[in-house]
């Protein structure tokens, strides 16, 4: 590939510019977002320049969508008459089922091929950008059928993750819905419902008492809503059914606290929790 | 005060005792704990020596139970006839209510004084303990009436705990249980029945796909039951009320997944996780 477009240059968009030039790619990198976050992603070294998506749509082997979900949509359902025939259109959206499903129906010219780096960072925009960002982390692509990885625009593409260090995993777009719920989604609002539960009833004298352990369950709950509000939307089922056995086992540990039942549930948490963290 | 008895000396009991030396404490420090427990804080220089509860409260004029709830309660109901008189008796365990009726109603010859120190570490014993664990640390002290606080032996007791560097703070013992279910045990309960829920819905190779969040989220879970079940039994009806609001919050939030509903509920989130990072 020889020319790369990414829209939205913030943290993951500026940083996968940045790593595919510490990785050698030495074509084109055309910026696609606001004026402020080119100037910042150009300043960072992550971009070349910025263009509008139609230019830079025209040029591109790769595109590369870094938006939020909902503009990522709405940039798929125009980008059809924009691309390169040939091109490989690919995203970093958290969820991925309405992502591929809109992606599916709209790109006839070009491939689409999901994705989503599971990578970031608690501070945003391009000057927070790294080249080592994705680095021994997790990227999940999601093919509706294998074949879908084998294309020569998507073998060249797994070849540059591979260049910056991800590890690829593939999963369909539901499987990747459905366990992101489990473990972003639902801890995300299991901090947010706990942080805002607690608000109401200790004062800011009494929070003083406060241990590491609310501190360690209230990080997640710092995150915005801006960025949560698409991720919630588009995959509300997943994350209905996830809250759903999250309450049903409080409700549980509710009605047992005096008993040794609890000692089943502590021992389960306690094993899972280990073998998370082998894992990493 | 000349001579100072820790029964109990695993982190909390060693580190008081290595605090209390460092701090400029030259009497003499008993330790009650099983063999092989003294033989750590002996050799972790926390106590001098071990004896038998009837031998170290006999001679002591400060009385530090720093066993878990239910060993307090039951050395608390066995102290009277053994204690030297005018001694001060005060504890480290996690909940206060059930302790401090304990103390009230068997100790005559001697006075009781509940304490929580918000110290910890995640690894236990006399090996892991540190003359400066309490140090910047809230030392909760929960006198029924504040007069308990003036008496001679607790005035000294508190200056001791100035010098190791504890913040003292007072409050009843109702308050001390009602804010720790929200701030350290709904917090953990919270924890644990993620890690458990996700457990058994999310397998072993799925879950290597789970961000930060999630570790974030399960690091409580990795806890033991063992430290757990006299907590949860001791202050049931606080913890019932604190889990029964988190439910209802995670049930509003599970409703309004597409609504803008939630953006309330992360607005006061995030400036509750805000404000308790700001008090440390």
């Amino acid at each position: 590939m020889k020319t790369v477009a990414i829209a939205g240059t913030g943290l993951i968009g500026a940083s996968f510019g940045l790593a595919l030039r510490s990785a050698g790619f030495d074509g084109a990198i055309i910026g696609v977002s606001s004026p402020g976050a080119v100037k910042a992603a150009v300043e960072a070294g992550a971009i070349d320049r910025g263009a509008s998506l139609e230019e830079a749509a025209g040029q591109a082997d790769l595109v590369f969508l870094a938006q939020t979900i909902g503009r990522i949509i709405d940039t798929l359902r125009r980008l059809d008459p924009l691309v390169k025939p040939g091109a490989l259109v690919t995203d970093a959206g958290s969820t991925k089922c309405e992502i591929t499903d809109v992606g599916r129906q709209h790109l006839r010219r070009a491939q689409f091929l999901g994705g989503h780096p599971m990578a970031g960072k608690e501070k945003r925009g391009a000057s927070e950008a790294s080249a080592s960002l994705f680095r021994n982390h997790t990227w999940v692509l999601t093919p509706d059928e294998p074949a879908e990885l084998e294309t020569p625009a998507a073998k060249e593409f797994r070849g540059w993750l591979g260049k910056i260090g991800a590890r690829v995993v593939s999963l369909d777009s539901d499987a990747h819905d459905r366990v992101v719920a489990y473990t972003s989604h639902a801890p995300q609002l299991a901090s947010t419902a706990l942080a805002s539960m607690v608000a109401g009833r200790v004062t800011a004298a009494e929070s003083t008492i406060a241990g590491s352990g609310l501190t360690d369950m209230t990080r997640l709950a710092l995150s915005s809503y801006d960025i949560w509000r698409d991720i919630l939307a588009t995959n509300s089922g997943h994350i209905e059914r996830a809250l759903g056995f999250y309450i049903q086992e409080l409700e549980h540990i509710r009605e047992n606290l005096r008993t040794r039942e609890l000692q089943r549930e502590f021992a389960k948490g306690a094993e899972f929790a280990a073998q998370i963290r082998r894992g990493k």
